[in-house]
């Protein structure tokens, strides 16, 4: 066995312990009896101790040193243990521990305090996440910004700075949008029917198998918040039902499949290797957002949808096609960050940029945390916070401590934008495919284009590759400004 | 920190690794798509690799020989650290993970060939588990009984020569039962009705909340194979669903409610501690039983069962309480161990004592166990078997590589006659709470008596402190003798 053969074979069994300690995530927001909540902190805390462990391995040292690469994708295979290894190595072992029984319990604390509508009984625990995330950034910046720190976790290579620039150059253009949307025409009107738990649950699975969701390596379940989760051949979804509002089950689920089809279009080979994964979730977000909402809520592919749920759900109360792409195409201010529409989505990711990097590098209290929230919203939106599970109780990140995480929505956005220019011009009648269910063309070229290379290139790398320039945000401007524009007669 | 906590504080995060391996094998059986089998053989191994490492660990020697234990609950669990510690360093790393590998993918075959039936299909995948297990026996025997090393396993103190005198005690009364009843009357009439998944699955929500059950701990799901996994505040349970026969349902949740409480019912100061779990099979399956037989088909019991099913269900064309309790038990000659009566069930245990004891130590081969298997059940029971999900394939135990655990279900049964008598001394007027389907007189004794205790005695120890004697068989048999000859006039 050469070195390079004994790294692998080790990599091979942390990554299934990682697959494990995913898994148990996924069963905690999906199946676990609340009474296990303490346990399942202690239970992730050992996993995490494990996988710290072997993260640390002095042997790694040695075998990354005398590892010799055969090629590209060993090189990569070493790039990204090593990158692992040296985070690792700069965070204690207790600190980590620390964060995976915290944040494993966080999670219960939150949901409850949500349904309660109590920030207060929430923010002690967030103040304690928030306090082991920054003593996390401290040891992982090592003099350098906390929060790009962070960051680098979810989007290897970005930085903070990068995103306040991009954000400011977006802000202008999206606003001058929503304004001219809104100024243009009242928005549609609601939906006004029962749409039943078992029939959008059955027309949500024909869904993800309409995009290409592979339900032999996979599963669809309820959970508070939809996530996805697992990689290679076990990568599951989840979503929520809403029996007035059948949209947001039915853009959850194509949300969560585009995530789960990155995972399962991974190249078979790098299959519990670090290659194996996801690159991003800058990366990740532009799959979800592709799949949610250039293809899902495309006036092409929303007829379909539209003539399928006449099907199932009988006459519900829309005029036509054109009205039906409009109402899942509504722009309003609402309060709901997984809810907003394309306009909106990203002001709500500035918003929470912004204060998150500030509690990060220790400029917000948490104390402050929520009069912040509900003063920027109202600047941000014109509208007044009208309850805590509408304000800061509404996103799981801060219990999980996902913090870092928020800004890779946009970039995920904006790289979805590129990858739909590209994909517009490699696939001419995609319209008609669309019109007709039919996404195999557009998922074909994003599993050949984006997803099989999991891990192989650096997040950028991948999007350029796929779009033949370099990746930046004016496709996506340009293309939010001719949809809606074309939906609003602007 | 003395010897003595760095060993519990390292022994603490092994349990929590081991609960976390028994949530995946829970996943597997209940949740897991079917895409996903060989790569979660590859993470069970993985999991296996580090519990194996952890109870290899040299610092547990060491921490073993300076540990001074207070008093005898800390005796009792530096002598489980100690034992585990002992068998782990005779099984090499290797072994224990192949093992843990195959028996993962070995149960998706088993459970392919028993739907279609195909016995040579599962055989060569058997061979190997047998192969593995026989070794991992040798390694454990050093030079004794290869048989008693897996048993010890399930039992600790049990070996096959006690087992086969006991059996031998046993046969010739169950032989006699047998006969006297069949003679005695034909069997009661089957119930023809149908019995909707919904409705049962309510009930038996109902009855294991009966029992005591606590869903806050725990949950209910749909399995191939009825079971109970995990400890401390996560235990769960399964059953199956057939819609001609409920009592298949309702009495494989008793049954595994008996064993869940069992877990949830040892002392909250032994979580995620060696005497944090349930100390035996045996012990476990006196509680599985006691609950199912004792006191779940107990005519007062049934009696409220029976008043239950026609509130929900209608009448189902039974004439009244006596013959519903006939039915429910009834004694027949049936291929299935698991849908055997009281009288029968320890002569299907015999049968798979004797072939597996002779697979373990070399005696029978593979090749050939299928028609040992079919001359036994001839010879045993009178009927010949028609079709091999109804013979070899019925069991899941062969594919988890479960060799030495069947003893443990006579044991237990054995230990539920004693327990029962016990019990029926200490609480009087039992049949009149149970008639009200009021079962808390009894689990509680069974909790303060037994489960609490957890793994803080031996086995047989436990037994006797509950009964004030030394257990054996003839309480069981006085039993058995006593009700079916009431109930079928002998």
């Amino acid at each position: 066995m050469s070195a390079l053969d004994d790294l692998m074979a080790f990599q091979r069994q942390t990554e299934a312990l990682a697959q494990i300690a995913g898994r148990l995530s996924w069963d905690q927001e999906t199946m676990m009896p609340r009474g296990a909540a303490e346990q399942r902190g202690e239970e992730m805390a050992a996993i995490e101790g494990v996988l710290h462990a072997r993260r640390t391995d002095p042997r790694l040292a040695d075998w990354l040193e005398e590892a010799t690469p055969a090629d590209g994708v060993a090189a990569a295979q070493l790039r990204l243990i090593r990158r692992a290894h040296e985070r690792a190595v700069r965070v204690p072992s207790g600190l980590a521990q620390a964060l995976a029984r915290v944040t494993s319990t966080a999670q219960g604390i939150w949901a409850e305090a949500r349904a309660t509508e109590k920030v207060a009984n929430f923010l002690p625990t967030l103040a304690e996440v928030i306090a082991l995330k920054r003593e996390e950034a401290f040891a992982l910046a090592e003099g350098g910004d906390l929060y790009d720190a962070l960051l680098d976790d979810y989007e290897p290579g970005a930085t903070a700075a990068d995103m306040a620039a991009m954000f400011g150059r977006m802000r202008p253009r999206l606003v001058r949008l929503r304004e001219a949307v809104l100024a243009a025409a009242p928005p549609p009107p609601k939906l006004d029917h029962h749409f039943g738990e078992g029939a959008q649950l059955r027309f949500a699975r024909d869904l993800a198998t309409a995009f290409g969701y592979d339900f032999t390596r996979g599963r669809l379940d309820l959970a508070v918040h939809p996530f996805s989760s697992g990689s290679g051949n076990d990568v599951r979804i989840t979503t929520r039902v809403v029996e007035t509002d059948p949209f947001n089950c039915f853009y959850s689920v194509i949300h969560e499949v585009g995530h789960a089809c990155y995972e399962l279009g991974i190249d078979r080979d790098y299959l519990l290797t670090p290659l194996g994964n996801g690159v991003s979730m800058g990366v990740h977000e532009s799959q979800s957002r592709i799949y949610e909402n250039q293809l899902g809520r495309s006036p092409a592919f929303t007829g379909w949808i539209h003539r399928q749920m006449l099907d199932r759900f009988g006459d519900f109360g829309v005029a036509g096609p054109e009205e039906f792409t409009r109402i899942v195409n509504r722009v309003e201010p609402g309060f709901i960050r997984t809810e907003a529409d394309e306009v909106h989505y990203n002001l709500h990711i500035m918003m929470r940029f912004d204060l998150e990097r500030a509690l990060i590098r220790g400029e917000l209290a948490v104390a402050d945390l929520e009069a912040a929230w509900n003063d920027r919203f109202l600047a941000d939106f014109g509208v007044a916070v009208d309850r805590p599970a509408h304000g800061l109780l509404q996103d799981v990140h801060g219990s999980c401590g996902l913090f870092g995480y928020f800004p890779t929505y946009t970039l995920g956005n904006v790289y979805a934008g590129c990858l739909h220019l590209a994909l517009r011009e490699a696939v001419p009648g995609l319209d008609e495919q669309l019109a007709r269910g039919d996404t195999s063309a557009a998922t074909g070229w994003l599993r050949e284009n984006v997803q099989r290379h999991g891990g192989r290139y650096l997040p950028q790398e991948v999007i350029t590759l796929a779009c033949g320039e370099t990746p930046s945000e004016e496709p996506l401007l340009d293309y939010l400004d001719a949809k809606f524009g074309a939906l609003y007669g602007l």
